[in-house]
């Protein structure tokens, strides 16, 4: 294979593991339909995506699916489980606990999906000591032993953007592997370790590109 | 093309627009590189998608680029934005200022790609008549007025699922076309007004995949 990400690993691309969340969520939905069965093309359709760009995203995993079969949907979201490792429960690390490390600690569909929150971090000392879903909020100077002792490999980073390297900096010396960061600042960390940027603007695009186009259609029609 | 969106308008499929969106990134990327043409085979490498999904995603939109230059990558993201309808400024209104309403209010990546906040709406009679940048929380009776005065058509909810509901119905019958949905629930609406769920676990699942693969190749090596 010639397309690799950008850290030279063995591991798949990034944009392709992408597809493969966005893959399972369309399979656990066709399998909510009492679905058994699916093609490499109907899973394309529901996203617009090429048969050919299903079979090459899945490929890079191994082989799946039985040709004029397809793929059996149970077997196929067991496996797409395991490979992106959600088979199992994963402890957060939320350093942060303004207003959106908060609104996290309420976000069900972390739970839901195998992420739990197992401890908070905090460099305000109003915060420090409180306790929120019977943990405590600890000192920055705690973390690198707590994740340690908690075997925790991802931390969510809910910071000022201004701190977010500092704290990038320390997740990394302390083990964590991969860092959510919603600070609207480019964190700087070793290639062995994965940093994905919140963006929810993308979210909203979405939503202009519609209301542009129905505007669009709604004054070609009058 | 036979591959459409659920409502059989005669706008991209979301996923389209999704991916849009991505290469709207990516092109903003290489272009502070300094570089000033893309081919789709170069754009597509970046995302893990063949030259023909990233040529046929474009296609949605018209005819781009030139055979053996590629894409002028100033042009394009220009015509993209405009494509987006992100070429102007999308007023919001935001509906429960709890801790999420208020981190999403602090988010600078909205006013960054063409969002403002720009109403601010609660049932908490705490939350009543508190002013937060220079907006007034409104109370839900406010609604439809608000939005109409303001020509919002995008909502962002905030709210509990127990009432996500009921205020898309509000939202629904003041006539906005889009909802930006953080509620853990499926909201019914019609077809004409689209709905984005945000899922923020599916960048978890990346970092799952970095860490258990990064921990298959170290014991693999060990």
């Amino acid at each position: 294979m010639s397309e690799r990400d950008h850290h030279g690993d063995k591991s798949a691309p990034r944009a392709v593991v992408g597809r493969v969340g966005l893959y399972l969520r369309q399979l656990e939905s066709f399998r909510s339909t009492g679905q058994e069965t699916i093609s490499s093309r109907q899973l394309g359709e529901s996203l617009n995506l090429s048969d050919a760009q299903v079979r090459k995203d899945l490929a890079f995993f191994g082989q799946f699916g039985s040709p004029g079969i397809g793929y059996r949907i149970d077997e196929l979201i067991g496996l797409l489980k395991r490979i992106l490792g959600v088979d199992r429960v994963w402890p957060l690390a939320l350093v942060g606990v303004g207003n959106l490390g908060r609104a996290l600690l309420k976000y069900r569909g972390f739970r839901k999906n195998g992420f739990l929150i197992a401890a908070l971090f905090d460099k305000s000392s109003a915060m420090l000591g409180q306790r929120i879903d019977s943990m405590v909020v600890q000192p920055m100077d705690r973390f690198a032993e707590t994740v340690q002792a908690q075997r925790i490999s991802l931390a969510v980073l809910c910071v000022p953007g201004e701190e977010a390297q500092a704290v990038a900096d320390l997740a990394v010396a302390s083990g964590v592997m991969g860092i959510l960061n919603f600070a609207p600042v480019a964190l700087s960390v070793p290639a062995s370790v994965e940093v994905v940027d919140v963006d929810l603007s993308i979210h909203l695009e979405r939503l202009a590109y519609h209301v542009q186009n129905a505007a669009g259609r709604i004054s070609e029609a009058g």
